[in-house]
């Protein structure tokens, strides 16, 4: 039973036959009908203007959302153990052309006004030193967490205070919008640009970058062909990302997710470093511990020396969740 | 009738059952099973011991072989109407953190080792003029032109001459494999990394770099997940591949795109800018007469004021390529 | 007797007082009276409101500059001998981040709009191709040609039609005002930003880059820093510009430097490829004739096959230009 | 009286004399009679082959000489406050093309092996995370600490274990020399780079690239070039720098610098925060302290809430260093 990612997740039946219905002759990149159709389908999502742009990977939608909000010679505010800074292997430093990241600490991976603060009080010696030019944060945090709407505004108010660009990953956006039960607008909040992601969530290759400033599409585009991420056969990745907002499959998927996981987490009870609310969860283990687990059949990250990672995606069994649950009880 | 690209073609069917059987949980990114026998399959298909990687687009592919050969302050030979060149949006600036395309002329868009000598010659200020540090050649070229073996083996005695990597686009090495009836080994000549192109030729978004020193493998997957290309369902695009590798329908494919081409080369005679040699043909015509197929329903390409591009490809049907050869014979 | 070029001449003596004049405490970098002074200096030089940044190298003057105008995925239209592209070892790709250079024809390396119109007119392909986001020429040409200020005029109307930027490389600008006799800023024109050279005209170290755009300093400030541009004693630089501004000496050094080549083209006659304009000329010779000139202690440079390349400069003695004038017409 | 840097001392007047005695014509960039000696200069003076650069800076010289050790990549473990991180506007990220600074923790701004293994550490994501390619330390550090020859030792161990570059800042590398009493060689222990500095020691804008491996020399050629460092009359650059190695002028500025900052670190007693050893001092004083001194005219920079730091230089004259001194001890 495997709870090690939900990168590891089957693609949704819709998807494939989205996918299907999309194979014949169609212009190429992104001048099919279904590419077309991308800007107006998130804009009826979010309820305000958008641009949408598909890209295969989580890594290069967020590359390409901050690359509209930061120069070479600036800087990115994000948490330190944010994706873009931990797991890209300096993507951004690739896609930004040596912009540096400027790590912040909080809680549970998450920023708060106060974490940003300190990271740009640091920033004192004028010329001489990487200024910040855009914020990123993570909804739901690398741990799980996501941001509440007035805790989104309350970072937008700064961003903007000090002329920062403001974006989100959203590589798992959907599982914070089913954990908040809100509008995806409201837990998108203020930001400029958002990597939304469906790969985890019943896709096979395929994320859009959201941009709120219809205008800065031009340049994503541009830059995406530029990084060869502007896919001859474009048609089979909008018909992914179509496919998963028809029947909000996209939300209905999160849920599962999410539901998989809080069966565990009702079982694990103290061992949670962070109350359950999306499809992640850090539960403490011994290593003895973990080798019982794993003897019974379940697989899984370890995190770290304190606790392991449990993930769990929109085709989890329940009996299986039940099953590890109950395995954790038993420990 | 649509003449306009190969990029528009379907996905073969083998192709689909392919990724539908990799449709269950495996590990992400490019350790999956799928995924670790590329390395195999290749080194069996090229007959010597080789590294392949999966990306999903020729420009990744291109520039990510070229990143083996050339540093940030050095250049690459080409053609000047190379792919590289002409509509890769500056990927290999990108790419390459600044190196410059050093362009050669040709006929037919294929290099002679005259031409590659005209360029060197053309350096001569020492630190202050771009070094060549490799050549890049496009096999079959932007005209549908093969490199034979021993016009490869020249070019190849040249880079080596001059300590240059080499590098072959193959956006249509199977169409050249096909036209050429050699070996695929032959047809990739002494290239040190080849981009081995699937898109075009019944893949999804697919494609195959080549590393025939099997240590530049490191290097690439390193730059692959920096550009965010590491897509974490990996397996589909192995998948894609392995499919096409499977009973030589890559091969077979190349053959019907060719013969389909054929059959419009020989009624178009004298018209022909170049011998018809895969499955690309440029036809000189006038704006009348392009208008008058165009009200036939045929869709292709205006290359320039001179003629016309065709592109078939693996499912282009032959009574539509025999509909147009008469139609042209027929102007 | 040398006519290498003007980059071998000494420095001037008022450029050596000021520097030693500087030689006290201040504050570093460009915080120091010297450096705070440019601006204001220029301004007035010009007069229409300017900043002005000192930088070491030709180089780093026009990449600065054209960094104001550029986007990494961008293009710079300039002639194919320009210094940016022949002289600088792929610096622009450098500094702009992987931008492009689009090479434009044009009669003695100087550009016409039919030149400039000429390389938009190949730009068709979308997103496919590198869009040109600015224009660089050279004040005076590679073949020591000045641009009129009707044809600055006409240059500077096709880049505002076209929204693109306009650099000018001014490594002899001072050469060009003393040929045209007008005021700099007639010999500046419309462009955006100016690279205005010392070094070769009497300076040690020392060129500005001139930003009509004053917004755009501080940009340039950030990335002159992050070039390592910054000289943490950078009151020795601005002494020396602000030296030579004194008194015309800029102006006088040019003038003696460009009628030190006249002498020699009063009896080159036929032999000079372009008539003399500024402190170069470009005059055919056969070897045998090169041989028996150097045979007379007469150093210069092999420009190509048909003709050498003779330099002047501030320094040059008149009477060696009469010894050389004289030779060439005895061959 | 100032103390505020070593950047605002003035010029030596050997340097003065040698530049001017270089003030006639010779052939430019580095193939004068000066730059070419730079090597066998160097060489003498480390008792080892090496090869020598000049550059204009501090910044040019650590980012070039990481250059040669630095993939794109890549990460240069370097401690969190080194000058290559705080203060130099993020060049080494647009000189190493995006690669990562991995920043380590570490007393008084030095490294261990410990610090070193803690960052390696950390480094478990294979292709998903910046490998570390080198480690850079700075001799002396940010806090006017030397690494003496066994920590060297010890660093170095651990490089080549690693297969890590060692890259050292030696910015004040002379007053490092001073501080040890040991030869130069010692001094730079088992690095593979040095950034030999000078401007700050009596120069005026001069730096040494060292390269104990002098095959690296023909990349950092290239790579000055390309950022606009080579300078056309760098004959001033070398004549500096020679001016310098005559007599051991540097090491007797560097001896005068020291020399001048113990004379205050004598008085200062329990306010120092770290042992004098060479020309800067951070000494613990309140608000209300510093305001005292400076209305006695004392000139200096507030390093943080605790401390100040002061920063004598081969000019210092000792009569203001017993001032401060005293009127530190009056506080």
């Amino acid at each position: 039973m495997q709870f090690l990612s939900d990168n590891a997740a089957p693609v949704h039946p819709k998807v494939w036959e989205a996918m299907q219905a999309a194979d014949n002759p169609d212009t190429p990149y992104d001048t099919d009908a279904l590419s077309r159709e991308m800007d107006a389908r998130f804009s009826a999502l979010f309820g305000r203007e958008c641009a949408a742009l598909w890209v295969a990977t989580g890594t290069a939608a967020n590359c390409l959302a901050l690359a509209t909000m930061v120069e070479p010679h600036g800087g990115v505010i994000c948490h330190r153990e944010a994706h873009i800074e931990m797991d890209e292997c300096g993507a951004p430093g690739f896609y930004l052309h040596g912009a540096k990241l400027l790590l912040a600490a909080g809680e549970g991976a998450k920023l708060t006004p106060a974490d940003i603060d300190a990271v740009l009080a640091g920033i004192t010696r004028g010329v001489h030193q990487v200024p910040a030019h855009a914020i990123s944060i993570t909804q739901a945090s690398e741990y799980g967490l996501p941001y509440r709407p007035e805790e989104l505004a309350a970072i937008g108010a700064m961003a903007k205070e000090h002329n920062l660009g403001l974006h989100m990953d959203g590589a798992r956006f959907a599982n914070a919008v089913a954990a908040l039960g809100g509008p995806a607008v409201e837990v998108a909040g203020p930001v400029d640009a958002l990597s939304f992601g469906f790969v985890k969530n019943g896709g096979m290759g395929a994320e859009a970058v959201i941009l709120f400033d219809t205008e800065k599409a031009e340049l994503v585009r541009w830059r995406r062909k530029r990084a060869g991420h502007l896919q001859s056969k474009g048609r089979y990745l909008a018909a992914q990302i179509l496919a998963m907002l028809d029947d909000e499959i996209w939300l209905q998927n999160a849920r599962a997710a999410n539901d998989a996981a809080k069966i565990i987490a009702d079982e694990a009870g103290d061992r949670l470093v962070h109350p359950q609310q999306i499809n992640e969860l850090f539960v403490r283990m011994t290593a003895g511990e973990r080798a019982a687990l794993r003897d019974q059949g379940f697989a899984f990250y370890d995190w770290d020396e304190t606790c392991v990672r449990l993930v769990t995606h929109w085709a989890s069994r329940h009996e299986d969740s039940e099953k590890l649950g109950k395995a954790i009880a038993a420990l």
